[in-house]
């Protein structure tokens, strides 16, 4: 085969907090990153009274943009975009900055609105996350919240508020002493800064509710640690606010699964995370995986917009990992209608749990790229460590632990620790998944068997072959005993004839 | 990118003691296993003192062939191909056996001198474990022993002996006893076999020695199990023979690392090797990635032959990862050039480890297949579990250690636990991999800075520019100085001007 050749992008966000450079591959319908480069400028700080922006600040910011521009120059101007956001917008002195920032960088900057950016961050949730037809997305950042409903990779209901964790550190945490009195502040002053924009939102309504940048992040990492799901609530929020009181002072915020560097914004962004919730009534919220970044990257690479993510997704997989096709999709085909046959039987349609089990055998191979040996535990280490854009953490576990378990023993644990479904229905998607891959043995359509799955109960599973075929296929008759043991180790009722 | 097919290969061994399927798709210079099925035949088992096979014996080989036939007929007739081996070229009624198998799989079966049985084997261990230019290859089975010495892809001293693990354990330890006498007679009987055969090999050399099949991987477990490195000595034998004489018995042999199903054939697979040790005069051996089935399968792939193996697995790599080629040379041709300034002062040049530093460098970026954050980790994951052909599991540690800290912070348990080199030359293969990346950070030739390497002492390490390059080049400048923070805390001396 030929040697391809794989363009590089970069985006570069100008952000109140700190400087982001981001350079990507885009390699077979994927984005590949390839290096990060990330600075704690801290702009919003140099913010003055009278709205300018001080020399030191300034100076921080040209000093990080001159080890950008070494790197940028080696990437096409067309590849490359550069954005400032809410620190620059509101600084009055923000062209004496941008003159020698772009003199730096030899290349324009765009000082986006706030609503450009709330755009930009919906679609870049809308690439890596997109997991419903309709969402809402908060991005909580350092001077400017953004919330914006939309629908696929479109934005309808756009807001930027004038809200953020570093500038609300500063306004209500200001002396680093948390107490239940501060909180209240900063959730009062979070809500009239909403007040009057609600409206459109409720009415747009949403499927889920996705969360960028660190605050939902930092608050999912805690929620993990801890031994929790990563769904953010507001019962949730508000005993971290409590735990948070009870710290009293920044300096002793020592909560299990916090980063020390988050400690000084991690209360403000807290505060304006429960005003959201209170305000828009919101029931969980689900960490995104991109925000502003990727949606300026995904803006510049035209083939990957508009199209189905998951599709996507599952195409870029087979690509990028050469899994075998048409034998992904014939496992896929045969697990689906195995799905079909039981689904009202053991109520399987639910969760998202067809999708996720279509995803399941596209992708169950992908462990052969490193090794035949433990091809299922190579599978669910890629799949852990890996971007899966259009499934959330959640959806993710159940997938890994359907596809770590495709054949020999089933890690119950797998089954059990997944948080997206009940252990049941996660074992029942297993076991229709290991059925599939055992009839799809020969990798052949012409000889696939026809059968018939039905089930007694939850556990119970009966596969029946037409008569005499299995007579006539010892092999298919060996492996499918062999897969009633396996069965059998986990406590699972399944026979065949 | 247009769909990839990639045919598909089996080869079927009809061995002495099991009978093996191996079926493999051939990827971009690679071969993947995508199914391997494995039945316990003991075909010799069944060897009467008349020299026939009984009837027991033929039926169990008859149904296992029956599974693989259903499995067979979706490859193409010539990309199969079927061996038998010391049982039925001593089966006085093979015939017998082998009309109705080829009748039942519908494809001839070849079986095979123990001469071509010994070419093939070197020819699957050339492929996946060629290290060296010239080898000696051992691989015990049931009912023989094949001893081949060879160059490159060459098997030039052939011999395949009468005596395996299962034949050995019936004439000797037919009692289940272990004991020093038992043990003293197969030595000698594996010697008289040896006996007027051995002179060509000494004649010939070999700069590697090489074990395949059961016998040499479990004594190599056994090893790993108990802590020690995977090199089998003669010395490390003796004490195995002494610890299976304190259990005293088949049934008893309760050794770490020992498979229970391996036990009946433990001791008589043991007492060969270190009679092969004895007579050869053996430093020490390691155990081969492959053997029979991987020779017959390499023998029908034609664009796999006659390669250099470490290029071939380097390319196979940059293909299969969709590796930025241009990017993996780049950092090889710079980290070559650093090995090669110091390699007199650090006495760089020994066990290979140019060559290892050479495919580290090609290599380092695998992991971005996974994802960006933890890269150097994925890749490590990648390179520990998959086929490396071209390097020895003790090289394949080095290359690992090297590559798990081509940047960030450095992991010195992983440069410690290597077993190829000492800590040190560990080291400073992973310090001048670490830099080789560094400067070439901007992956383009034009932009490579000249520098100069130098030391004054094993962990002392200077890097000098050019004059005026690092002022005018700042992110160089950070990023070395973080560098120099990563070298510093794991005690490493690194100063750059």
């Amino acid at each position: 085969m030929a040697d391809q050749h794989y363009p590089i992008y970069a985006a570069i966000d100008l952000g109140s907090n700190s400087f982001h450079m981001l350079i990507v591959r885009s390699v077979e319908g994927s984005v590949q990153t390839i290096g990060k480069i990330k600075r704690k400028v801290r702009l919003a700080a140099g913010l003055q009274d009278n709205g300018e922006l001080d020399q030191a600040a300034m100076a921080r910011g040209w000093d990080c943009l001159s080890l950008f521009a070494e790197r940028l120059q080696d990437i096409p101007a067309k590849n490359v975009r550069i954005v400032g956001t809410a620190a620059l917008r509101l600084a009055q002195n923000a062209d004496v900055f941008l003159d020698k920032a772009e003199q730096i960088l030899n290349h324009r900057i765009d000082v986006i609105s706030g609503e450009e950016e709330a755009r930009l961050i919906y679609v870049g949730v809308a690439h890596t996350s997109g997991t419903s037809v309709t969402k809402l997305v908060i991005d909580i950042g350092g001077a400017s919240t953004e919330m914006v409903c939309g629908e696929r990779f479109t934005p309808v209901v756009v807001n930027s508020l004038n809200m953020g964790c570093v500038t609300y550190k500063k306004r209500f945490f200001e002396n680093d002493q948390i107490t239940l009195r501060n909180f209240e502040m900063a959730i009062s002053a979070a809500q009239a800064q909403m007040s009057g924009k609600l409206q459109p939102y409720m009415a747009f309504g949403w499927q889920a509710c996705l969360g960028a940048s660190g605050t939902p992040q930092a608050i999912q990492e805690v929620l993990i640690a801890q031994g929790d799901n990563e769904m953010i609530t507001l019962d949730k929020l508000l005993k971290l606010r409590d735990t948070c009181i009870d710290c009293g002072h920044i300096d002793k915020l020592e909560i299990v699964g916090l980063a020390h560097e988050r400690r000084p914004v991690f209360v403000s962004g807290l505060a304006i995370l429960i005003a959201i919730f209170q305000a828009l009534n919101i029931s969980y919220m689900v960490v995104a995986g991109g925000a502003l970044r990727e949606g300026i990257i995904y803006g510049m690479i035209p083939c990957l917009q508009q199209q189905d993510i998951r599709q996507r997704t599952l195409t870029s997989f087979i690509q990028r990992y050469r899994l075998d096709k048409e034998q992904a999709f014939r496992v896929r085909d045969i697990a689906l209608s195995l799905f079909d046959q039981l689904h009202v039987h053991w109520a399987l349609e639910q969760h998202d749990s067809r999708a996720i089990l279509e995803a399941a055998s596209v992708l169950h191979e992908v462990g052969l790229t490193v090794d035949f040996k433990f091809a299922a535990r190579h599978a669910a280490y890629i799949l852990s460590n890996t971007a899966i854009p259009g499934f959330s953490l959640a959806q993710r576990k159940l997938l890994i632990a359907i596809v770590k378990n495709y054949r020999e023993d089933i890690d119950m644990e797998e089954v059990n620790s997944q948080t997206m479904t009940s252990p049941i229905l996660a074992g029942q998607l297993t076991r229709l998944l290991r059925l599939a891959v055992l009839l799809t043995m020969r990798r052949k359509d012409e000889v696939l068997p026809k059968v018939k799955l039905c089930s007694t109960g939850l556990n119970d599973l009966n596969l029946t072959f037409e008569a005499n075929w299995l007579t006539a296929h010892p092999l298919m008759d060996s492996e499918l005993q062999q897969e009633q043991e396996y069965h059998q180790k986990v406590g699972w009722h399944f026979t065949f004839s």
